[in-house]
C-alpha cells in the first residue's frame, strides 16, 4: 500500500487546480496548512490513492495532533453502537455459573448450543433449512472467510482463483494472497442483470475459478444483488463447480426492505436459495456491534460439505470439504473458537429468533445517519461514485461513495483532510471509480452540524480554485 | 491418519503373539472381546499406528458405549485441572465494568495491558528483555505457531522447509501442509549435546530451511533441551539465519527445577538467551489451565522483528517481520484476538509476577500422578520408549511414553484399548520409535487402583500368551 518515492498528490493537485495553502475562511482553521501536511504525508512515504485503512487512521491521528484540530472520521468501518447487553450478559453468565469452562478445549467445530442456534437463525431469517453439523463457528467472519477462501481455492490444482465481486473490502485479497491463490475481480457497476451472468459465465468457463467472493450489501457502494441475480450465480456456481462465499458482514442491513420480523417474509436474500454450492459467512460484528469478541458462523449445505477433491488432501489431510474445513483448517489456525464469545453469539440468535431482540431495528440509526451526511455532500457539489442500484434508488446503510468532479482519489482525499474529514480511497476496494468511501458509523448527531460546515468551506474553495 | 483397507492389527498381533480372545481374569470385563474391537476398528477405516488424536477420541468412546465399560483415558494433551478464577473473574470484571468493550475491534497486535504483563512475565520467569510492541497475543498457542512457520518459511524462496525436532506435536506439521511448505524432522533422542549441534549445523547448512520449532518440556517425552543444548541451536540459528520457534506449551513443568519464583533463579531456560532470530510462543492452555478461551502471546525480539525480506511481501504485502505477522498475519486470518480472553491472560501474568498467584505450584499434582503412573507401568513389564534425558533422569510431568517388548505402537494401543486403556500411539508424534504417550493429566486420584488392575491383568495376559 506504499510506494517508494513520497507523496505526489499535493505537485498534482498544484498543476490541476491551483492548489493555494493558507487560504482562509470565516473562523474555521481549513483548509490546513498543505505544507505540513505534505511533510507528515511524505515522512511516513504514503500514497494517499493507495493508503491502507490502518495507515489512514494513523495519519488522520498524527494530523489531528499537529494542526490540534478533531477529525471528522469516516474511513473506519467499525459499529458506533454499543452492543446490546445480551452479549456480556450472556458471558458472564456462563463464567459465573461454570468456572470450569474455560478449562476444556472448545470443540473445533463449535459448541452445540451455536450450531443449533444458528440453524434456527437462518430458518428464521434466511428461510433456509441447514444441519448443526453444517454451522461451523469461527474467529470473527475474518478467519470465516480465510478458511472458505483455502477450500474453493484448493480443490483442484487448476482452480486456484478467487474471483471478487468489486468494489469490496481489501483485506480479502491479503487472505487470498497469504494463502498462496490467485484474485481477479469484476466491478458489479459494471455488470448488473443479464450482463452480470454473461461476464461470469465468461470467466467461469475457463476452468480457473475456485471461488467466487462478494458482500451484499456491498462494502463500500451500498448496492445489493437481486434475488435474480442471486438465481444466476447460483446456476452457475453449481454448473462450473465454483464455490460461492458469501460474507453477510451486513445481513438485513438494506433498510429499502424489512427483513427483521423472524419468519416472515421478506427474507433477507442469499445464494444458498439457488445452489448448494456456498459458504455463507454471518459476522457478530456489524450486526450485534460485536466485533471486540471476534465471534462468527460460517454455513454450508450438506451436499458441499460431503463433497471429496483428492487435491484438498494435499493442504488439509482430508479430500473431504467438512473434514477439510474443521480439521484441516479451524483446528491448525485457532484449534477451535473461545468458549464464551460462542455463548453471546448464540444468546443474540436466540433472543432474535423469539422476537425479544429485534436487532435490526437498534441499527436503523445508521440509515438516518446516512441520509443526512448523504444530503450534505449533495448539496455541495458532490456526487454519488455509485449512484444507482440496478435501476433503483440505492439504500441507506453504513456506506456511501462520493466523487468530486474529476479529482482521483487520492486528491480528493487530500483535500478532504485539508478540512479535517477522512474517508477511504475507492481505489484500495478495487473499484475503477474514483472517489471516497464514507462510513457513517461513527459521526455523533451532534456534529452534523460540523460537517455541514467543513464540507460547505470545501465546496467554497475548490469553486474558488477553479476561477 | 486413515488407510485404505481396514485394520490389520489383530491379524498381525495374531500372528506375532497367538492372540486368542475371551480369556477372563477374575471378575474384570478384560480383554474385551477382540472381534467387537476388530469390527469397530473396521467400520471406521483406522490404522491403530497413525490415528490422529480426536479419532481415537472417538474410537474409545464408542468401545465404552459398546462394552459398557468406562476407560482410563491417557490419550487427551489436556489439562485435568479447573483453571483458577483469577482469569475469570478478570472477563468478567471487564465485561461488567465495561460493557461498550465488546462493540470495539481489538487491536490486531494486542491490548496494550496484555503486551505490558507479557513483558514483565517473561521478564521474571525467564529473565529475558522484550519491548511491548514485539509481544504478541494470538488466538491460542496453535495461531502463534502458524503465523510463526508463515513467517519463518516464507522469508526466502529457497528456505521452504520447517525443521522439527521430534517427537512433538502432530499439528504442527498440519499447519507446515495447510501453509504449503515442506518438513523434515529429526528424532531428539538420536541426537543430544554436539551430536544435535553437528546434525543441525548440517541441514541448516544447506540453506532449505526457514524455522526450527521444538518445545521443551518435550511433547511426549518429557526430555529438555539443556542451556549447553539451547546456545549451540542460538549460535546455528543466528549463523544461518534460521527462525526459532520455541513452543513454550509447558512452560515452567520441568519439575526437577524450581522455576516459580519471580525474578529468582533458576528460570525456565530459553533460546531468548542465546539469538535474536526466535519467537517464542507461551500458551494459557496448560499452565493456566485456560485452553477454552484461546489465548496465548507471540514474543520476538526487536532484531528480528524490524528485519527485512523482499521475498515476505509475496504473502504478506509487507517486507518487514512486524508488519507481515501483524497486518499480513494476524489481520487476515482473524483480524485479532478475543478482547476479554486478553485480559484474562494478563490478570495471571501480572499475579504470576507479584507472586500472588503461584501457578507452577498448582501445577505439580501433575508430577505427583506421573510418578504414580509410571511405576504401576514399569512393575508391570513396560519400559519407557523415551527412558534418558542426556543421561540425566527424565523429570515427571505432563506426559511419558511407554513401549512394551516389540510390539508396534498399533499393536501396543490395541492390547490396551482390549484392557480399557487408551494412549496415543508414538507414531504420530514423528517418533522412530515404538510406543503409546501416557498423559497423566486427566486420570483421577481414585482411578490409580483400577489402572493398576487392569495393567496387571493386561501384563499377565500378555505373559500368558507368550508360554
Amino acid at each position: 500500500m506504499r510506494k517508494d518515492k513520497g507523496s505526489s498528490h499535493s505537485k498534482n493537485l498544484v498543476k490541476k487546480i491551483k492548489l493555494t495553502s493558507g487560504s482562509k475562511f470565516s473562523d474555521m482553521p481549513f483548509p490546513l496548512n498543505s505544507k505540513s501536511i505534505d511533510n507528515i504525508i511524505h515522512k511516513n512515504d504514503i500514497d494517499l490513492n493507495l493508503i491502507s485503512i490502518r495507515e489512514l487512521q494513523s495519519l488522520v491521528s498524527e494530523l489531528s495532533d499537529n494542526f490540534s484540530v478533531e477529525f471528522l472520521r469516516f474511513e473506519f468501518g467499525i459499529p458506533g453502537l454499543k452492543a446490546n447487553s445480551i452479549g456480556p450478559q450472556e458471558e458472564i453468565k456462563v463464567l459465573k455459573e461454570n468456572g470450569a469452562l474455560p478449562s476444556t478445549y472448545p470443540p473445533f467445530d463449535g459448541i452445540p448450543r451455536l450450531k443449533k442456534a444458528t440453524v434456527e437463525f437462518v430458518h428464521q431469517f434466511l428461510d433456509i433449512h441447514v444441519s448443526p453439523t453444517n454451522c461451523i463457528p469461527t474467529v470473527g467472519a475474518m478467519h470465516g472467510c480465510f478458511i472458505s477462501q483455502a477450500i474453493a481455492g484448493r480443490r483442484k490444482e487448476v482452480s486456484d482463483t478467487i474471483l471478487f465481486i468489486d468494489p469490496g473490502f481489501p483485506v480479502n485479497k491479503l487472505q487470498t494472497q497469504f494463502l498462496g491463490l490467485k484474485n481477479i475481480s469484476i466491478d458489479l457497476c459494471d455488470y448488473r442483470r443479464e450482463d452480470l451472468g454473461e461476464k461470469l459465465e465468461e470467466i467461469f468457463s475457463a476452468g480457473k475459478i475456485g471461488g467466487l467472493l462478494w458482500s451484499s450489501p456491498n462494502n463500500p457502494t451500498w448496492t445489493c444483488l437481486t434475488e435474480a441475480e442471486l438465481e444466476m450465480i447460483g446456476k452457475l456456481l453449481t454448473k462450473y463447480d465454483v464455490i460461492g462465499i458469501e460474507d453477510s458482514a451486513y445481513f438485513g442491513m438494506d433498510f429499502r426492505y424489512d427483513y427483521g420480523k423472524p419468519g416472515q417474509p421478506p427474507f433477507q436474500p442469499t445464494i444458498a436459495k439457488y445452489t448448494e454450492n456456498y459458504f455463507i459467512i454471518i459476522s457478530s460484528s456489524k450486526i450485534f456491534s460485536y466485533p471486540g469478541q471476534r465471534i462468527s458462523v460460517t454455513i454450508s449445505s450438506e451436499t458441499l460439505m460431503t463433497r471429496k477433491y483428492p487435491y484438498l488432501k494435499k493442504y488439509f489431510n482430508s479430500k473431504t470439504i467438512r473434514r477439510a474445513f474443521i480439521h484441516g483448517g479451524i483446528y491448525p489456525t485457532t484449534a477451535g473458537v473461545p468458549i464464551t464469545p460462542q455463548h453471546a453469539l448464540a444468546a443474540f440468535f436466540e433472543t432474535a429468533c423469539t422476537g425479544e431482540f429485534d436487532f435490526l431495528d437498534s441499527l436503523k440509526i445508521y440509515k438516518v445517519k446516512a441520509i443526512k451526511a448523504k444530503k450534505i455532500f449533495l448539496k455541495n457539489g458532490f456526487t454519488l461514485a455509485y449512484p444507482d442500484d440496478s435501476g433503483k434508488p440505492l439504500g441507506d446503510g453504513f456506506y456511501f461513495t462520493i466523487q468530486r468532479g474529476d479529482l482521483t482519489s487520492g486528491e480528493l482525499l487530500y483535500i478532504m483532510l485539508q478540512f479535517g474529514i477522512a474517508g477511504i480511497p475507492l481505489d484500495i476496494t478495487g473499484s475503477k471509480r474514483k472517489g471516497v468511501r464514507i462510513c457513517i458509523s461513527l459521526i455523533q448527531e451532534d456534529k452534523f452540524e460540523e460537517l455541514d460546515k467543513r464540507i460547505k468551506a470545501l465546496d467554497k474553495y475548490l469553486t474558488s480554485l477553479k476561477k
